[in-house]
């Protein structure tokens, strides 16, 4: 396979979005994928700065990601959260003894006044990851659930409770104060970009907080690389995570189709290309009403084969 | 050995004070024994909030010293360290696993707004410690360290730098606007206290923050209780830690009598009783004009049994 020599930027969120991610690491030349991700679900905890998505992209991209779990790090310890379970202490979120060193490591150059971008940029090379990763922003934005038994933020929702609690919508506090991540912002000016790629990524909570800092997704439309966005539903499921019970709690289509219309009605004209999978073929004339071209592939992504060339697909589409 | 039945308040730093109050602990009544820890060296390390002192009292009251290390926990891991070494972080304050759960779970603690006394409260009673433990203060309260080579925080001095700079001088940043514990003014008040130990700590990093917070000493000095001190320095070397060095550096008799002389200085009428080890009987007579009455015991404590004699010695002097 022939390496794409051209700089792709794909935005995403954790474990969904990752698997693309690889995927397009794998087929571009070292060095030339940016990835920006979301941090709206970043939070303290525990006295530490934890940023959920960067450390699934990091640990994804360096080939640490612990494959079982389908989160954290492989072979990973839990000699902390043993202890503090001991002290009856908060061990919902469970962090390994490896994983806790990132925290440790973070908040430590945060409170040194090291940016989590340079922080991130670190981690990344520390690691031996080739790619980018950009923190989304610099300033804190965090995703409240607002549900039917009230607001939860975000990891109270989709770690300690599993995801249960019925949704009735999102909030991004700190988004009208945050503003783009300057290095892709330099980048777009530049249009180093020939490719921009959402990932399959939750909508609501991993592409929206991305898209809806200031100025972001406006950028990202003017700018002349063409965007695909991959869905993140395939016949009426979610590749990954809560996508498709949202969805359902919000009144929205569960299908490929409810997700382009989201994003064609809040973002318009963003999407160039929306990548849906073989199964849900029928839709494609439906989504093209939109006004977006509709390109057709196996988007399930089983292991690394499908992931690189899943992401070939995508780069071929532009190309 | 029967057990003494009256309250008895004590006054510790870190190793060198533990180790007497793990002697009175030994034969006072359980529950009787209140100990007055300092927190002049607390700090925010890598986000989380440490009390070395505090923690080094909990560790050896409950019986999980790590009596090789000389800190820490007993049968302790190092899985967080060894993967922050990796990621190149600061691992010169070693954090075990199980250690890292006590500062893991006090940082959770106080940002959900609980009080520091609250907080070792409730570690105490996790750690099944019939003994009180009291944080000197709720507010932050900074020792600093004057070194020919410039200041440094205690940790850096203490840990970082193993205590090589030559100190000038001392200062604890914060302390005339913090207040002394109020569950041991409440007590002092009462005159709950049969006696009061200073137990075997460095003056200067120890005891001197306890001492100098507003209202502290002036309250010990007139409670009805006498108050017995055991001379941290025998045959002109520290029982624990740099207190010699620092004597020596700030140009103080490295002896008992130099010790006593710091704290007649300082605490006018505070010392009823100053203990000093047999190896310094010679010293009796010069710290008796001091002004206060001079009592000669072993003060060594190598084992347990040692501890306990030391400690049944110093109640019974006052008894």
């Amino acid at each position: 396979m022939k390496a794409f020599q051209e700089s792709v930027l794909a935005l995403s969120g954790g474990v969904g979005g990752a698997k693309l991610a690889l995927g397009l690491a794998d087929v571009v030349a070292p060095g030339q994928l940016h990835v920006l991700a979301n941090t709206g679900d970043d939070f303290r905890h525990l006295g530490l700065h934890i940023s959920p998505d960067i450390d699934t992209l990091l640990y994804t991209l360096s080939g640490k990601a612990n494959e079982v779990l389908g989160w954290g790090l492989a072979n990973e310890t839990w000699n902390v959260m043993d202890a503090l379970e001991r002290l009856r202490g908060d061990t919902w979120f469970r962090l390994g003894d490896n994983d806790l060193a990132t925290h440790l490591w973070r908040t430590a150059q945060l409170d040194e006044g090291a940016s989590l971008l340079q922080i991130t940029d670190t981690l990344a090379r520390q690691l031996s990851i080739a790619s980018h990763i950009h923190p989304m922003c610099e300033e804190r934005v965090s995703t409240t659930v607002h549900s039917e038994g009230g607001d939860l933020a975000f990891q109270h929702y989709f770690v300690r409770e599993q995801c249960k609690p019925a949704v009735t919508g999102f909030s991004f506090e700190g988004i009208n104060q945050a503003s783009p991540n300057s290095n892709v912002m330099a980048l777009l000016a530049d249009e180093a970009f020939s490719t921009i790629v959402v990932c399959p990524s939750n909508p609501f909570v991993s592409v929206d907080p991305i898209l809806q800092i200031p100025g972001m997704w406006t950028t990202l439309r003017d700018s002349a690389a063409p965007l695909v966005l991959v869905s993140p539903i395939v016949s009426g499921m979610a590749l990954k995570g809560p996508a498709a019970k949202m969805m359902l709690e919000l009144g929205v289509p569960v299908t490929a189709f409810g997700v382009a219309q989201h994003y064609c009605d809040l973002y318009p004209d963003l999407l160039d290309y929306f990548v849906i999978d073989e199964s849900d073929a029928t839709l494609a004339t439906e989504i093209a009403s939109l006004g977006v071209e509709v390109a057709i592939a196996p988007t399930v992504m089983k292991n690394r084969n499908e992931k690189q060339r899943l992401a070939q697909f995508v780069l071929d589409l532009v190309g």
